[in-house]
């Protein structure tokens, strides 16, 4: 049966990048793959919406190396970071410093719900070098309010990390006006590319802070990644297929600017949303991004064989959760080559399960 | 102009593996893409020639990645690694020591020339735990000699961690024959795929270590790949394209075999360098592996010099050197899809050139 993807990534991919996917790689130590390179860097810049004097550097790893990399790469065993846990993906920065052995605090939530400003009065936010937050929480669909964060990290002089995976474009996010200082993103999620390339955007003070780090990882060393982005390579070999897909997805992205993206993902997620609400789920983020629905079945039935249903009987595929919420949340995701059609299509089906 | 490459990475890829890049993604936590990666790791140990017991892990990252995490996996500040330093690839596992902070030894040889074994008297080699070598200095082409270093290793107990990013199914190895523990490779090698895909196969004695390891990064701690491993999976998203390319390739490439995989690139190897061999260029490596053929030029010219007039007047991309050796030693790459009669062109327009 023929799939389509509602997932959170990889999701549905547009036609030129599957075009792209299907060209014999360059050769990548030339000037034109530097050229290429630095178009994307100065593009993902601009979507960014980073400072002057910012820097995006791209990583061969999945989101999670990138996290680990920012967060390697600013802190050590001296400093202390204060996280925002509302999902497994905050847990993943938690075990992130674990594994790393950096001090942190997590502000744990109930999943599906965002932070409350007020709880932040309750720490001492001086004596943190950082806060780390995911914008989006992927495994629940909440949406934080990085804007407020942005501005406690400004008052108390933390830097601020954010984990944009799934928020990157679809979800309105500006570096400058937000005081982000490093941004990651992944190849897999709204750039609806492969996966295996990892984006971080790096604010001057992130920029200034990797010079000075003394890191013990050799491929994650973010340093040289500056020095040889400067004339648009990188230390290792780089996912050079992913790139010449991001190179071309960019071109198309950059016209339209991340205000327009963002708008168009939010008209998709209040379409499908408006398609669903009288059906017997709950929204279960109570903040949601536009990345994706996550939806809670109130009557009874498993989200996880919903999820099954879906895949098996209609080939529409949703993204289950895992863990204890296996039973309790199947995520629909808004990402990619979705049309209006596919989201009505897919609401059909989820009625006649109910 | 069209271009073809004689490169190291990426290589000239195979048309079915075109074919596979220029397809819709799947969603990749399902029983479907476990199947399929359960599939790469049967046929990869089979490749490896892996004793029993053995596992092969699959990581979103390039080369150096993988040996990273080999390194870190099985190593600490505690124990003192002995490395084999015949260029660049071998500089980087010094470098990645130095970074993880892990004691080390460097055997340190004249770029091109092979290791001679009496050398290893010179150092007391129940000293170290891990012996650390690139089967083939890819920076040079020189070959090392893998079935005597694994005699040494098992001699002295030592765990030998062997860089076949190169090499694999273009020289002869064998893990359980030559006592290889860890073997890395990499997808943009002699697999002709996608780079982005780091693989690495390790024997029970490895897997015994890595469990009981401490490690230090979230991303390389190859536990958790092990563990998820056991049901076709990974902790973070994988290189779910480049996978899909492996499965493809792997069936094609398991019916054939190891011995007649390396049988096909010695001829290659043989044949290009008969090609040349009356020209005034000395072959760089004393002991040559069959990836590539490291061409020194006698007669004045600089060898980047006859990099870029390939590149520029012929379309032929052969690949430059960095550093010191930049206008020694260009390489030309055997690997990938590239016919006796590419060799041929090759062979004429180095010839005009000279």
């Amino acid at each position: 049966m023929k799939q389509k993807l509602f997932t959170v990534g990889p999701v549905e991919m547009y036609p030129t990048t599957l075009k792209v996917g299907g060209e014999q790689l360059p050769y990548f130590r030339t000037q034109e793959f530097s050229d290429l390179v630095l178009g994307c860097e100065r593009s993902i810049l601009s979507l960014a919406d980073a400072p002057q004097d910012s820097r995006a550097i791209f990583l061969a790893a999945s989101g999670t190396g990138a996290m680990e990399a920012a967060v390697i790469n600013s802190l050590t065993s001296s400093d202390r970071a204060l996280i925002v846990v509302g999902g497994s993906f905050g847990e993943r920065f938690c075990e992130i410093c674990d594994d790393a052995e950096i001090p942190y605090d997590a502000i744990r939530l109930d999943p599906g719900t965002s932070l409350n400003p007020a709880i932040l009065k309750s720490y001492d936010l001086g004596s943190y070098k950082a806060l780390l937050v995911n914008a989006h929480e992927t495994s629940t669909g909440v949406l934080y309010d990085i804007p407020r964060l942005g501005e406690v990290c400004r008052k108390y002089g933390l830097l601020f990390i954010v984990d944009a995976i799934s928020a990157f474009l679809c979800d309105a996010l500006s570096m400058k006006s937000m005081g982000i200082d490093m941004l990651i993103t992944s190849s897999q999620k709204a750039l609806a590319l492969a996966p295996g390339l990892s984006i971080i955007v790096l604010s001057a003070r992130a920029i200034n802070i990797i010079e000075q780090a003394h890191v013990h990882s050799h491929y994650f060393g973010l340093k040289k990644y500056l020095l040889d982005g400067t004339r648009g390579q990188t230390p290792f070999t780089p996912a050079v297929g992913v790139l010449l897909q991001l190179s071309d997805r960019l071109r198309s992205l950059e016209k339209l600017g991340t205000y327009a993206l963002v708008e168009q993902s939010a008209a998709r997620a209040n379409y499908f949303r408006n398609l669903v609400k009288d059906l017997p789920y709950k929204f279960f983020a109570d903040h949601p991004s536009n990345a994706l629905t996550a939806l809670s079945p109130q009557n009874g039935h498993s989200a996880y064989d919903i999820y099954e249903i879906l895949k098996d009987k209609y080939g529409f595929v949703v993204t289950p959760n895992g863990g204890k919420l296996k039973d309790i949340v199947f995520r629909v995701g808004h990402m990619g080559n979705i049309t209006y059609e596919d989201l009505n299509a897919l609401a059909v089906a989820i009625k006649e399960i109910v």
